[in-house]
């Protein structure tokens, strides 16, 4: 057995090494690891897979949280169970939807009576699995409401000319979404307040991302993509697919303005706004890499005379070892501000 | 400018791209985002240039606590400057010590009058700097204690054979000495006292680390070192050295226990004993990769009897870009659990 594990997740040429045994099971084992670890904060239930809040039910009734998605983007979602945050985390195999029946399960052990909020990224499968999931636990008497984040402009329909698509995508905006109803069902919000909140948080947030390099899935032994030389990848989005076009490589004084400039443009920001900025590693990019990111990201928007209220610095929404960054912008007002404020306990977020 | 840095951080054959302007002000330019992003918890001094808690000297007197080093390796040690850890983080070029009137400038600026902990990690730069620094501030009157940081058994001269050496190198046991301190400096504990604690945590502790590929620095366009196909460098430090040797590529199952087991023994640890149990990445390593690697690391604790009383799993002490990761463990007592537990509010660790 170890041979054989060792023969799939031994490199190739030019391959990347990682720390695996099958690589079928490298979810499961990862999802067993980050369960030991906080076993203070989360509990994960093996089959059908889901991780939960170790104390769920002990603080009697309130809106439930669920969210989910493929794996390989770490520390999102279960590194946002918690005290203040989600109450349920589903994780697919990587870059892979969680089935419906894990999502109903969830969703279902979550439910206090007060009712299930779930926050579901734009991607096809997600919609589908969590609208079906919806359906299983209304069926047995749950009130569910969906909220769904497709903070992505680089598949905007009014830029990529595709009215008919999917739709942006969702990305980084999901942790704004996630902390701003938790805050919300933790202070007794009901289950359609929760859910207009994290619509409202939706609507005010726009994304870009840029990839140096592609990632590698567990156990393949090649990038998703190669790049030139002296190019970038613009548009990418978390799942190790292709952006909108290739960009000329440049310095950071140059590349984050193009990633930050679209986002101000479509939000409508003005002299004067606040908002939430993120500045989010996309699974490889260094902290020395972001915070210089970050500082470039802010000089325009000081320059614009818009507020950076609050931030997030650091990797919260990968693409398994993807290098490069996304830029979130979340137009922020009082309410928004006080919710993102109130204290969060979780793997991930904290304070 | 915007040109000629463009040339400079372009990518050579097969090289990395990285966000950065001129690679000269890499390290000053991320001190400004980091300082941008965390401006309710810290503020930079740029020249000299040091990292201070925003609100020091806020809460009356109390032993200052300083530590420092090369940068590269973030988040240590600008994100454990807050509340319950650090005072000031002194940051020197990439993997180049800070300057010895850095160091002393940072000490003199933390000294309430209660005397300062300075915490140095074995490298020969660093000892240097720091005593000199040491030597300056206590010429001005202040009290000056040193905690050396020295945990990685990768260099320990009795496996080495080099008794003349420089001796273990310092690294991830580093968070849990500037942890422990923090704690009882902020209890009111004397600079005798929390230096002895920082002794403590320092001599029961040990790392080990593997890399699975090499690390490149900014603006450099090929990692360190190279790997075969089939190998890993074993007994990485966190400067992007080559470790003591090259071994086989293997199963996680096999590569984890390979890092902890001499860990265990060096320690003499035993059936019943406690250990803080920190699993880090050492900078390009996924959530995923490192849950794993925990989990695989706990098991055979597990198998021994040894209690994992507490753990860190994540991204903290970092050699740039490199993907791998280090087992630390820390023989635990009551006390030292309860400054580990006590809170704690930086960037980087919030509890």
């Amino acid at each position: 057995m170890a041979q054989e594990a060792a023969v799939t997740a031994g490199p190739r040429s030019g391959a990347r090494r990682q720390f695996l045994n099958d690589p079928d099971d490298v979810v499961a084992e990862a999802l067993e690891g980050f369960a030991r670890a906080h076993s203070d904060l989360v509990r994960w239930n093996r089959d059908p897979s889901y991780v939960i809040r170790a104390d769920h039910g002990a603080h009697g009734s309130k809106v439930g949280l669920v969210s989910g998605g493929g794996s390989g983007h770490e520390p999102l979602h279960t590194g946002f169970v918690g005290r203040g945050m989600l109450d349920a985390a589903v994780p697919g195999q990587v870059f892979t939807s969680p089935t419906a029946l894990q999502v109903a399960a969830a969703t279902q052990a979550v439910d206090t009576g007060a009712g299930v909020v779930q926050i579901v990224k734009n991607y096809t499968g997600d919609v589908l699995n969590f609208r079906i999931a919806a359906e299983i636990a209304q069926d047995e008497g749950a009130r569910v409401q969906q909220v769904l984040v497709d903070d992505d402009l680089a598949t905007d329909p009014q830029l990529t000319g595709n009215p008919d698509g999917p739709g942006r995508r969702g990305t980084a905006a999901v942790v704004a979404v996630e902390k701003v109803c938790g805050a919300a069902a933790e202070a007794g919000a009901d289950v359609v307040e929760v859910a207009a909140l994290g619509r409202r948080v939706a609507s005010s947030a726009r994304s870009l991302a840029v990839a140096l390099e592609a990632p590698a899935h567990p156990g393949r032994d090649r990038p998703s993509f190669d790049l030139g030389e002296h190019e970038v990848e613009f548009g990418v989005g978390i799942h190790g697919e292709r952006g909108v076009g290739r960009r000329p490589f440049a310095p950071a004084a140059e590349l984050l303005p193009q990633l930050t400039a679209p986002l101000v443009e479509s939000l409508g920001l003005r002299r004067g706004d606040a908002a939430l900025v993120i500045v989010n590693g996309l699974g490889s990019t260094h902290p020395l890499q972001l915070s210089l990111a970050y500082r470039e990201v802010t000089r325009l928007l000081d320059g614009l005379g818009i507020t950076t209220a609050r931030s997030l610095l650091g990797s919260y929404v990968t693409a398994l070892d993807m290098t490069g960054c996304s830029v979130t912008l979340v137009r922020l007002d009082d309410d928004l501000l006080r919710l993102w404020d109130a204290p969060v306990r979780t793997a991930a977020l904290t304070w």
